[in-house]
């Protein structure tokens, strides 16, 4: 606490003035925060639709200053991060408040390559599902059968649950992710690669087959790393948020982040980034830029620009910057020299 | 709005005073509540973990008054409801703002007897879930798998996707809680029939089998059917408000409600029902109540009551009346007569 | 053969002409042909895309005179068949020459009756299609599959093969049929009924399911039975052609009637009537008639009227006349009086 | 056309004659043909069971003179082809009239190989079938069944469909029949290598086991590859007739490929091509060679010698020729060596 | 014990005599028994391949007379039982050492009647089969796999695990051996109906279908029951001695029970009951009689009479009386009179 | 026979003594033994629960010397054996009486070694288990199931059959084994590799995955061999008497080991192992040794000592001597080093 109060005088019925002092507690690194939860037990509560203006925890894990485009993961700023770190690093990280050390992080590498195969029977689960269903359908009904599968790690309340279905949850969804994306086009899923990192080892189940071995490139590889590392938190936003709020109930955790996919798939959520794609393809050609930015600002067409910035960025994204970088390498190795793009 | 306001006053780190004024909303039924919302812009938030002092929404909806043990949906309060109404009714109720006259309720009600199957694939996806399964996994697993296959209603910005989705839902969900349970414990699915009422029909898939015909008891069916009643609606809970959350980001129904039930599946909130009926094996008959009674009060013991009274009613549960008159006609009819219960 | 003769003189490339005699045959109720075959062992083939100018085989089954909309099954026109017989003895008139009296019909109708179930199994290969499978595809590739169920009828040679072949198609066709549709929307399949005659049970398999009894309209199931009664035979059509060429080689009868089932899906054979249907839908209602007349009268635009008499008559088709009074029939039992129909 | 024209002079019932002329058509390389289409407007049909004198279509592909054993693709002569060629040249050769250059050919070969995989739902269908199915019974119906799976290469009026089918259907060709092999003898689907070629792949296929790494020999594959070659075309025989009078109703091609493989299984077909293995198998070894040869001659005997020589060779059957070197090198490459074969 | 003595002599390779006394036990009904269990101890053993002459346990349930035809359940002449009582009686006989009384029995057959069900799973299960396995080896399969599903019944040295074991197998094995039958027949399983008998529901199991009500004869129901009767227990042979052998290493019982169907399915167990079918089958019908029993007599033909007598019963076998009077009333039933029967 | 005799002096019932002369056998290598087949025609029966003085049968295979230690397996001491031979040897010796010389060897093991796939039908029948099924009971059904699958080896009085049988058995058991086990823990099945020898392969498919390849200790292989080679015969106890049990009526041998499979899971005979392993886990660690010898010891303690010495081996068992030099050889290669163990 900051010892600092505030006070709130709300005018009554009668038009006398009840007034209620508030605590003010200080931030990890934001502004303060004036705690409302006596309001209650008076008989007052406050209005919030979406929350914007209410946090309901602290954090020691996440901070975002939108003004100024920075993006903190235990306050290490991302760029740093993408620079000097990884997502392994990255995960271990927001898990324990540090980076590892090297013994640390070749245990805790270690033992997620270790994890990454699923339950056979997690096979069998996907055939239930239509060939046409959406890959983030396929997740959500995956991961929340998850709790089926792994029954030592579902108590909430045990940090050694906690721990552990971490660790699964770190280890396991890149193989759900590929597995859901092979369903929906029909090929064969690819078993994880003991001898490739987190994220050659998903570009390998994701566009790997069975006819050919499959050759990751390191720079790709890199650019898929970073994209995993940048976007492993992001505040307080509608599919954490969601995660939260279900597991407030002690729901178990992969439950919890079946919930969270859900929330995660929605249009004005996660799904803005697939918008993006189809947009990308509706245009079709650099020859198109002008007469779709017509469209754009054309108040009476449906059509939208999708994917330019972030509500909480007023100035820039700090993400977009790591992941220019990131495109112009992939680009390079492709030898696509486009200055469009 | 009410006219009214309320001023904060903060104290800032200078000693100065900033003062905010607040608009005052009354709500529909209960108390005013105080409009937060321009705070964010000033730089500053409330802190509130659990919401418990912050509204999120109008609603025309729910009432509760914890003190006075009363729950109103849509202002009618649940006696009544229980007494003079059905389900069915109440759902509509919940949807439309106003009870159905006879049309509007024979079409109704024939509209949910007719979508009550569901599509045969999904007896296929069961079959992927392991027998061990927690039936509300099962449930969480198929619900957030049906946007697969119901395309036509899970634009959630078109309203006649989200009627039709409300329907599908309330018809289907028994259906599906039914196999949960069904496979769970290894016997076939049962199909509706739509000879019988909605709780008739549920319990007939739930507890009958293809060997004889099932005969339902009109009073296990009407006490089943108050039950439902009872449970439509309770605020802005764990689970509905996972639902909300997820439903932000205009993920898809299905999806979200997927989301509330893995919420409701928590120990702390839904899954209390079932911490009951474990707790109630546990003691198992009457000569053990002293016992866990002691039990019960020592601190130290591990053993807790569960199942006496929710967290919002201070008095009594509005909901335990009816029920108790419930559970004494179905006591009656089975020829049960107990003291002790 | 008639005793007649035709010459055909060919032009030499030396200027002179070639003789040769050909018999002239008459047909059981059409015109003569000209028996073309031996000219190939004189080095000199005839030209003919489509055959519409080769009769490929003597039929004692088929006829259609179409300048005067005659079709004829065995001699019998079928608008007699339909007034005084049904599907099962047109079947059996087909197969045998003649119509059966009062024990061979009851004998026969027993016979299909008892052998309409499929082998389980079957159901397993339902399973193996994609949802979205279009129903005909499902068909072909199952009656390929009987072969493989059925190995004492797939010797073509073999009299007795032929008729159990025969049976079984006639028997399990509807079965499959039913199951195919039922596939595609995702119902469950149907068992049929022994107690309801041929369409009836067809009706049944289609339409029925199993939350309730089905309870057939035996106007309906008389018109679906002349439906079936209309088109038990139309000449050496597409489908027909293809069942006997792949037959020719002596390939067994299920794989010739998938063969065969695959040339009637094409949109210019048995696709049409799926077209006609797909045009009413595009076209609405009453109020879009003309719009649409204007349309077909473009021959800029694409749009075509569908389902306006068949190639081979040249004034009107026999079996319209039949279907438009059972098309009268169901309307009436339904209450739908439209002067547009 | 000739410009030289046929008279044909009909005797008619009242004993005056009918001429009528016919147009004659120059084939591209065979014998000239009589058009008759005009025939039937005058009311006369010829009559021409088998078609054995009547062509359906002008082809710039086949071309057989029986009498001197002469078989050409598109004009070229297969024993040069076998030769000089690949079985994926001569498809090129077939769909675009001319053999490609070498950078056509690695596209071509580079297309081929990138799609010899089949969707994953296509193992599903097969575990539909029941073990004991015949291979030939499973190809029809997996093949009759991929127009389920590929929606956009089914339109046969669009070139692009067509091109794409005919690319599909070769690619994919050798994996379906591999895994029908397969699965009859209950061995695992082996998965297509890439860095194999076409036939050597095939063999991999049919003969490869997860076991251990297929070694496939360069001369077994050379023969695979030239008896693919020798069959790629035959003339409009049943199975070609079967596809292209399903076709003609627009049928998409899959279906179409599945009727002619419903007529190509037919004993008087491609059966009898199993047929001569089934025959050598009765025979056993040399020693029975003579007691068979009087059997086979004796006209009381059901024993009939297989596969010595085709209908349509007078002379001899110039496919035999390039087999019979093929199959030298086979057996010098296995050590056999062995008088009597 | 008797109190009577043997003494075995034995000569030494000294020529000396061992004496060994044993001691003489009386059976319950049946004759003496002379111990040699203190052979063992003294180096000495006896030696007796198939056990014709060594009795491995006493047993209060079965007794067999040979020569005079007798065979006693529980002290019961098996007519007395087949008589007067049936076959559930019977099995609550042999559990429990008395025939039941009314409310027994009501019990009893309340019980089985209720758990004839088997869980659903172990549909598929059986469709893991091959469908031409034969009917015992999936019955031996199954049978084996029971202890996976019901963990609860497991403990042979648990009484009450072993009754519910007993319990289970009684109200289920007509089921499975139902189901056995019905997926080599490829027709779908029919549920248990609880309105039927024992041995009704059986029948019902084993011909019913879907497609029409199962409509039981009393007179083959009772017919069947009594053949279930008499086959209730008949001594130490080879499957009975199986299942005492696998369960005295106290293996579960669903696994000793397979172990017993593995040895009555031999040919010269079990299995000789299907061999005398297949005969049956094979003579065809009466004219074929002389030349079979020609062929019976004649030492160089292969050719058996199966199915005339059991090797344990000298004149005549109890059983078959009881048999032939359940045989004449279902002839006389079915209508039919036939001398040579 | 010996030529030597015994002689049984029975007390009958009116005190005078019946003498029965009973001939005397040579074992070949252990006890004489008393022949007592002819009591039983004369009404006498020898009383031997458990069969402990009861040889059922002559054996030129198996003898062990309980007093003394000695396990011979076809006469060779089993310390020979493990050392100079290894397990297919062993089985070698078993079947046939002798060792291979190198060309029986190695083609003795060329055959076993590309045998051990089993049908790919297999692995659906696999999935038709609960997930939680003991490994023991999924090895009794599939083995039961086998039978299915080899129709040409399972006529036991057909020495071809019984030859192919046991080579069948010899290569698949191991696949089968660990395809249980992967089943049982959600790992995918491994297949067998045919560059590794018996045992090696036997570890790859048991602890190998498709993450990376196995890497197999010669060590560990070596001691998993001579594992297998001490267990490879021990004389008639009750699994091998089970499977001669059931044997005895000619069922096929498949049934019959799955029959003895049962009896080896025992809890008082193979299932004794898997108590050893248990207790193991339950004493957890060196520091708890004398607490668990204490509970031992105590006799109102439930707790037992599992796996110290065999029933039959009165001073040592042969085996465990070099058992304890596998485990040794494997604690060095492993790198423990523990007084304790």
């Amino acid at each position: 606490m900051t010892g600092k109060t505030a006070t709130l005088s709300i005018q009554q019925s009668d038009s006398s003035t009840l007034d209620i002092d508030l605590p003010i507690h200080a931030g990890s690194l934001g502004p303060d925060v004036i705690d409302v939860g006596k309001l209650t037990s008076q008989g007052h509560f406050t209005f919030d639709p979406g929350f914007t203006s209410t946090a309901s925890c602290e954090s020691k894990i996440t901070f975002i200053d939108g003004d100024n485009g920075v993006l903190l993961h235990r306050g290490y700023p991302i760029e740093q991060l993408a620079e000097q770190s990884d997502y392994l690093e990255t995960c271990y990280l927001l898990l324990n408040g540090e980076l590892p050390n090297a013994d640390q992080k070749e245990a805790f590498v270690n033992m997620v390559t270790h994890h990454t195969m699923v339950h056979e029977q997690i096979r069998t689960f996907f055939n239930g599902f239509r060939r046409d269903a959406h890959p983030m359908a396929i997740m959500c009904g995956v991961v929340g059968a998850l709790s089926a599968f792994y029954h030592d790690s579902t108590d909430i309340s045990d940090p050694y649950h906690r721990e552990v279905a971490a660790f699964r949850l770190i280890a396991k969804m890149p193989t759900i992710a590929a597995m859901s994306y092979k369903f929906s086009i029909g090929q064969p899923f690819m078993y994880p690669r003991n001898d490739l990192d987190y994220s050659a080892n998903f570009l390998h189940m994701m566009f790997g087959n069975p006819c050919e071995p499959s050759v990751i490139s390191p720079t790709l590889a890199r650019a898929m790393d970073r994209i995993f590392l940048l976007h492993a938190d992001h505040e307080q936003n509608a599919s954490t948020s969601t995660v939260r709020l279900a597991g407030s109930s002690q729901a178990n955790p992969f439950a919890c982040i079946a919930a969270g996919i859900a929330a995660l798939w929605g249009p004005l959520h996660g799904g803005a980034n697939e918008a993006v794609v189809k947009m990308l393809d509706e245009i079709g050609d650099v020859s198109q830029i002008d007469k779709y930015v017509a469209r754009a600002k054309d108040k009476n067409d449906p059509f939208r620009l999708m994917g330019f910035g972030h509500r909480v960025y007023k100035n820039f994204d700090p993400r977009a910057k790591v992941m220019k970088q990131a495109a112009d390498e992939v680009l390079a190795e492709l030898g696509i020299q486009d200055e469009n793009l």
